[in-house]
């Protein structure tokens, strides 16, 4: 694996103003083997083996930038930064006795081995990116699938442990900065819309938490009866949609003087703050997002502050250091890296 | 008038990092006149016109650098912005016509004439600077003194309108800035000892006023039975006691990383707002003010804040502007001229 290779969160893609990134995840699971919430530590180990020599052994070139991660090998902090970096699901951190991540080398693609499947593969682009990511994955499960006999039906498609992933087995789905529209108040009639779509938004870390910073996940909710493609379609164009309108109520917004001073001081704290809480962070980003993307703000790119961000969240930050920090040491490193960034 | 003359409020003074300034007022009535209060319009102008010969034509180089200004034609913005520097009373301000002031070109000594008494001539020296201050008023005393007959009795000392001002007729005052004594509540108890003392201490914009930005005047209360000199002695020494205990206080506050990120966030927002009422630029500029005389920020000088202290005052600005500003111009005017000074 190698160590220089840009991680895909310090890039920016399509729609980068409103769009952070684009997550496309695959459940898969293996034929003659237990589902891992009933599967004992032998065949686990097994179905692990089998994976991985798919991967590694698929003939393909992208099978070598592959590393295989045991979780039982890393520390608390480690774990915890992985589930920041939406690398792994906070369940899978949770009991990291046996269980192996293959992760790419830029961090884009990541297989979960025997979390609540045999198999969850995941692809993240930065940006609005669902047919490229979607593509990859695609790819990815062509390559195993010719190694792995994968559990399906002619009826239900892809066999999943919940039944909610039954048939293409597929989640996708969309990070978007909402701020606007969550300022406006437009949001909230505009969430039931999107729900009675089929489509699911929430906010940033995953299910049942609320929005913070006005990062939403918008993901499709069904995966019986339709297929991928269509799947990738509909929530493209709602997201297209979204995208719209949130350009259309920033661009009103920051005609506000009040609003566009708003912005200006979030840069002016963070420039200058010698403590900043994570839940503060949050906020502040949020508004200097919206400043510079709506152009109010020069001399600061999206590239950098979505690679600010990445930076500094609490467990990824105890990863960097190296060391145990209390809670004021991180706000006031958390305080420096900005600064560093930022320029003060 | 040289309008090439530094005021004497761009300057710094001794202990500038806690005495803003130092104001030395005298109150003189001439022989043979009744009070303002009861005078007709004639004897006012007679008043004046004795008042301003005693300036112009006592034979002092000084003399000739006063201007004579008419306060009934100044514009109503004019004298607000005469009033927020101290040059003239609120009182004085309102009732501006046949009322006259003499304005030295550095502004640092002013004369109104007829206010509550025919005359009060006030010195204004940056920073710590009692005697210094007290000897040029000493020596304007003297020189007009040889031109007009001021009222006076052997037993009372000088005669005022007011007989709160009986006996030296001398006011002399500091404007301290404590925002440590104030934040670590220690200026409550410093307020009676110094009431106990017979001086005053009070808010920034004369009697009644609460304070504001941490900046308290602090005066003698006594004219009667006691000399000028002794007046000056024992405000100097209470100053410098105060001068102390607030650099301590300053110290154990600034150890405080919290204390710190306080004062780095206020330059930061004063750096980037693009809008700044009046109330929230005094509370910005005591953090940042505390800040820069701790030594804490540097690359800001206090002569830049005092300069940016007078020039961002509302009249005072809107006088500059040459036009009429709603209070949200203001406001984004405000933010502006900050900006420039301050740097982004």
């Amino acid at each position: 694996m190698s160590t220089a290779a840009k991680k895909w969160y310090q890039l920016n893609g399509t729609d980068a103003d409103v769009v952070l990134s684009t997550r496309v995840r695959l459940a898969r699971n293996l034929s003659g083997y237990p589902f891992p919430c009933v599967m004992n530590d032998e065949q686990r180990a097994k179905v692990n083996a089998l994976v991985r020599d798919a991967v590694e052994n698929g003939g393909s070139v992208i099978g070598s930038r592959f590393a295989c991660i045991d979780l039982s090998e890393k520390s608390r902090e480690e774990l915890v930064s992985l589930v920041e970096r939406h690398l792994i699901s906070p369940e899978f951190a949770g009991k990291p006795a046996g269980r192996m991540l293959m992760l790419l080398d830029d961090e884009s693609v990541s297989l979960m081995l025997c979390e609540e499947d045999h198999l969850r593969l995941q692809v993240l682009e930065p940006g609005l990116a669902l047919d490229k990511a979607y593509d990859m994955a695609d790819k990815l499960d062509t390559l195993l699938s010719e190694r792995l006999n994968f559990a399906a039906s002619e009826k239900l498609g892809y066999l999943t442990a919940c039944p909610t992933n039954l048939g293409t087995a597929m989640r996708a789905s969309v990070m978007v900065h909402l701020p606007a529209l969550e300022r406006t108040g437009a949001l909230r009639s505009l969430s039931s819309s999107i729900a009675k779509l089929g489509l699911t938004i929430r906010g940033m870390y995953g299910e049942g938490s609320g929005s913070r910073g006005a990062v939403y996940q918008i993901s499709n909710q069904e995966t019986l009866g339709v297929t991928e493609k269509s799947t990738i379609e509909k929530l493209s164009g709602i997201i297209s949609q979204l995208i719209k309108l949130e350009r259309d109520a920033r661009e009103k917004l920051m005609a506000n003087p009040a609003e566009q001073d708003r912005v200006w001081r979030a840069l002016g704290v963070l420039r200058t703050a010698r403590m900043i809480s994570s839940e503060e962070f949050i906020e502040l980003y949020s508004q200097l997002r919206l400043g510079v993307a709506s152009g109010q703000i020069k001399g600061v790119t999206l590239d950098a502050l979505s690679e600010l961000s990445a930076k500094v969240q609490p467990a990824t930050m105890l990863v960097d250091a190296g060391t145990a920090l209390t809670p004021a040491q991180r706000d006031a490193r958390r305080a420096e890296m900005i600064r560093a960034m930022l320029g003060e």
